[in-house]
Order: structure tokens, then sequence, then C-alpha cells
């Protein structure tokens, strides 16, 4: 059983957080701990909303402890610095994603895959090394150690910079994982949400020839003009679908709800590949036939290591790559929530913390 | 509507075909080409059994004609060459396996991956350039375009050496194309079948650690002891699986019927490879969390390209692999259905064609 942060942590700190599992959040008191040699400590300027979060609030994973700090597109302002602390000052624009901890001693850790570290420590829901819980970035400031605080550069604008440190790496490393990001290659990214329509940029700027899979025509106009998509298929359509068999090299899939992927399958060349970026609460329905006929592959890619998100933010630096935000206060976070549910955000929200997060 | 081989061809031929999806085989007279300038005419010696002779023979995909007479392992000696035939001699031992054409002018062909070919035409129950019906080698002689023929290695037993014509290609070639045949690897194989048993030897010959995965304990003394595995897993034993849990690089799953992919997937390493060699007839589910966690892969595999399979033969030559063979006349086909229908058969029926099929 974890301990909570108030039996052992000096720092007072606030933010927002759920008590069960009807999801809904509130103000809550709780402390971090003092800076150690090697962490970084920050202000919390935005923090992005990630549908994950949405999962774990209402504990559709089973997974969930209370209180819930949720949040892990966390940008901000460093505040004070261990003694030890090589890559950071005081003032320097940060960033921590989804992870807050490793065991630094697996196969995993030694390629800079502390993503599939076993003992990878999430940075909201997870017990730290010091068996505390973590709570993530829906609050006041955060203290992290320094392997896992990403530079953000300095062109950067901070709230649309947020999201890149879970979309953001989430859609850039299976592009360059399954050699899918670069030039020659033809992309489809299915389902134009916070993932997707990062997805549609990143693969863009990698080189490929992107088109975007859809079920809503009335996202054509934006898919192409403004995110830059070279064309666009409507799902639904069985002629579109059917004239685009065969045509793709791989395809990004950030769909959260249930779907088929034999008409995906099918879209894709021989030895195309079907990267799965989002977790069904069911398992799909796999038919095998098409994966042995095209030596096919389904494949899944969560988040990158801390080296590659690294890259990531700074490849997007360089090619002006940000989310598409909609910036909102933090007592707006619950109907954020219900509207995300909805679909109906474009694409991601990004809680502006440090102008809206009142103390208690 | 392809026409019979009776109306064009000029040669007589015998076999035994399925009228009907009852599947049940019996004497069939039809003709075969003559041989044109890049055929290879050769008296059928020997002939296995595959398991998809039987889901063809029962119409079970939904795309068999009948008659349909079936074999895609195909040994035999040269009889005749046409005249542009640079491979082949008279006497020459030989063998078909699934394919005997393609277009020779996509992606996939002039990469050497004919079975990927869209036009690929299958040894049987396909339509060949001619518009004919292509009949298998449950027959006293075949003629195949010199592309399609494969040659047999002399000091090969050429009973034994026939199933490696589509159970052995089937098997090594993805031990190749997913690089799990190699020193360091620890491939797991599922299902002690035709496919499997040669999988088993495929990849200890190439280098890996091997493990075979079975619901029968009493299938143990066997993998190890006389096909050489390494070890062996009950997978209806908990504690077994969960000790193997992330222990190994990649699986071959060769079952046929339908079976969970979640505790195959958990056997995996991150970055392991759950390569699916046989097409269940319904979709299995596909559980997406485990995918994402360690960037885990589902592929499929299906048979291999020419210049890949003469090299599996050498290879399996070199390294005295062999499937091993229950031999049968040809009249107890239908009776070997029956038994490979109740996967009682080690591990493979080959036809002993030359010396049991009886001209009508």
């Amino acid at each position: 059983m974890a301990k909570s942060a108030e039996e052992v942590h000096p720092v007072k700190s606030f933010g927002w957080a759920a008590r069960d599992d009807s999801g809904i959040l509130s103000p809550f008191t709780f402390s971090r701990r003092a800076t150690g040699a090697e962490d970084v400590r920050f202000k919390v300027l935005y923090c992005g909303i990630c549908h994950t979060d949405l999962h774990q609030l209402k504990n559709e994973w089973g997974r969930s402890n209370y209180p819930l700090v949720p949040g892990h597109e966390i940008v901000g302002v460093v505040t004070e610095v261990g003694s030890k602390v090589q890559k950071f000052k005081i003032g320097d624009k940060v960033g921590v994603g989804c992870m807050v901890g490793a065991c630094h001693s697996c196969d995993n850790c030694a390629n800079d895959l502390e993503n599939h570290c076993p003992k990878a420590i999430p940075a909201y829901n997870g017990t730290y090394h010091d068996g505390t819980t973590t709570y993530g970035g829906y609050s006041d400031h955060m203290v992290t150690n320094e392997h896992f605080v990403i530079h953000i550069p300095e062109n950067m604008p901070l709230d649309a910079a947020a999201p890149l440190l879970c979309a953001g790496i989430t859609t850039y490393s299976p592009l360059k994982y399954y050699e899918l990001g670069k030039p020659g290659m033809h992309v489809g990214v299915v389902g134009l949400g916070g993932l997707g329509h990062v997805g549609v940029k990143f693969a863009k700027a990698l080189g490929a020839k992107v088109t975007v899979i859809s079920t809503s025509p009335n996202k054509k106009k934006e898919a192409i003009e403004h995110l830059g998509a070279d064309s666009f298929l409507v799902s639904r359509d069985p002629d579109q679908m059917q004239a685009a068999m065969g045509t793709m090299d791989g395809i990004l899939d950030t769909v959260f709800a249930d779907h088929r992927l034999l008409p995906l399958l099918g879209l894709l060349k021989s030895h195309g590949k079907l990267i799965m970026l989002a977790a069904p609460n069911k398992p799909l329905d796999l038919p095998a036939f098409p994966l042995l006929m095209g030596r096919k592959l389904v494949g899944g890619s969560t988040i990158g290591g801390l080296k590659e998100t690294q890259e990531m933010i700074d490849f997007a630096a360089k090619h002006n790559i940000t989310a598409d935000i909609e910036v909102i206060s933090m007592d707006y976070v619950n109907t954020a929530m219900e509207r995300l549910e909805k679909v109906d955000v474009k694409y991601r929200f990004v809680i502006d913390v440090a102008n809206t997060l009142k103390a208690a």
C-alpha cells in the first residue's frame, strides 16, 4: 500500500483530484518531496488533457487509486534544481510527460526505452521509488528526477507544446520505429483527435504522403487545408475504400472505441503495418488471413523513451509542429472531460494552470 | 468461367479429385497441357497432404471449384523439358509447392516474393494463364513453368522432402523475415503439427533457442528428445505460463483452431513478435494493450518466394532437415483426411503416388 504523500513530504502542493470513479475533479491539497540532488522543481504553466486521463479518472482500466491528480503533458519553468542536476538551471522551460521514474538497469532502460521498463513509474497514479503515490500536472508544481525532464526549445509556444509530451511522442515514435515516417511512404492516420492530428503533422514533416481516414466527410477540408494531409478517405464510403485498397505502407490507428481492423488491413500494401496507438477496452477482431496473405502486421506503440522524446520536441520546434489546442481554465476541467468524452474538441484541451489554478 | 482442361489440353493425366464439398476424393481422368518452351514435365513420386488441402476439399473458404485435384507438396523426376528451359534436365529430382504462376511484373515479383503477387496462381484450384483450372499433385504427373520448379538436392529422401515445399518454407521464411531464426533468439512454437514440427527443426538449425508450447504434456519427450526443442511449455499450466512470461523474442503460431492470443503475447519480451502461420476460420480476439505496452506485434506469413524456397531446401539438405512423415497409398487418402481432421498424424501424411496411383 502506497503511503500518502501527506505522511512523508514536506512541500505543500495544490491541484485538482478525482476522489472516486465518478471521475469528478475538485481542489485537493497534498504535498511533494523536497528537491533531491538529481531533482528539478518547476512551476507548472500548462497541462494538456489526454484521453487516458479520462480513462483513469473513471477507473476504466481498474487500476486507479484515489485521490488521483491527473496530467502527463506538463510544461513549466524551473524554480529549483538539486545539487547534482546537470542539464537544467533555474528559469529553463521544461516538460514532463508520462513517466517520472524507471529502473535504469534493465535492457530497455539501457536502450533508452524507459517507456518499456517493467518498473517505469507513471507521472500520476503510480508508486514512486520512496513508496509514495505520484501526482500529475493538474497541480501548481512538479518535482522530477532530471532524467525525466525535457527541454522545451525557446521558440515553442508552451501551451501548444504541452500535448507533444504525450500525443506527440506517441505518434512520432512509431513513425520512426516502424520506418513509416520517411519519403516514399504512404501513411494513413485513422481518427483525427488529439493523437491523430499531431500524427498527420509529424508524418508529413518526416516526408511521408499522408491520408486521413475518417468516418466524417466534414473533416476533409480541415485535414487537407489546415493539417496538411495529402488526401482524405471516408471510411464509411465503400467505393472510396475499395479504390484505396492496397495503397498504404502503414496506418497509425488512434481510435479508442471498438472498431473493425479488416478494412484497415485491406488498405495496406503487402508488408504493410497497422500500428495501434490506443487501447480499446475490449479486444478487437483480428482476421488472420489478411496478415498471412500480405505478410502484414499489427503492431503497437506507446509514447517513447526520454532520449526520443527530446528528439521529437527538437524536431517539432524545427518544423513548427505543435498541437492544435483549446486553452481552458482549471475550473472548466470537468466540463472539458464531458466534451472530451463526446470527442468535442479540436484537438486537445490544455489547462492554463498558472493563471487559473486558485490556491485553496 | 475457367475452361475445363479436357477442352483444351492434349496430354492425358490421371489423379484423384473431390467432386463436391463432401471432400471425398475418387479417381479422376483429366488432361494437362503440352510441354511449353519454358515448362518442365515431371512424373509425380510423392505428394504431401497439407491441412489446407482439407479446407479446400470441403470448400471451407468458399472458393473451391470442383472437380478439385489437391496437392501442393509435390516431388518427382523430370521426364521432359521445353526448348527454353535452362535450369532442369531429364532425370532431375524436382519439387513444386503452392504456386505455379505469377504476373512477373509487380513489385513483389520483382523482389522474389511471388507468393505475395496479387496474381499468383495456386498449384490447384487456381486459374492458369491460359484460362484452365490448375490441378495439383494427387496425380500422375505435373507440367510447370520452370520458374516455379525447385531442385531437390541429391541427398534428400524425396518422400520426407515433399512437405518442406509448403510446411518447410512456411516456417523458414518468417524465421528469416522477422529475424527470429538466429543465435540469441528465443523462439516459441505453438502447435506441434505439420508446420510446427518442421518449425522447431528450422529454428534450431538457424541457431535459436526453441520452446514448444502445447496443450498436451505428453508431447514433451518427443519435442525435446526427437525434434530437438530446448524446452517445453504446457499452455494449460498457469504456473508454467506465468514463469515463462516475457521470455520469448518471437512465437510461430501454427494453430488452425480458434485460440487465445493474450497468453501468447504475455510470453513475449518487449518488441516480441507473434507470427501467425495458420488462418483460423473466425477472427481471433486481439487485445491491443499488450501490443502497446511492449511494442509487440502480431504478424503473418505464408509460404515464400521461389528463390527463398530453393534456399530453404538447400539449407534443409545441408542440415539434414526433413519432415516426419507417414507414407500412405493413394487409396488411403480419404481415411488420412479423417485422421488429419482429428490431428491424428505424426506429423505429415505423404502419398506414395508413383507406387500406388492406379490408372483408371
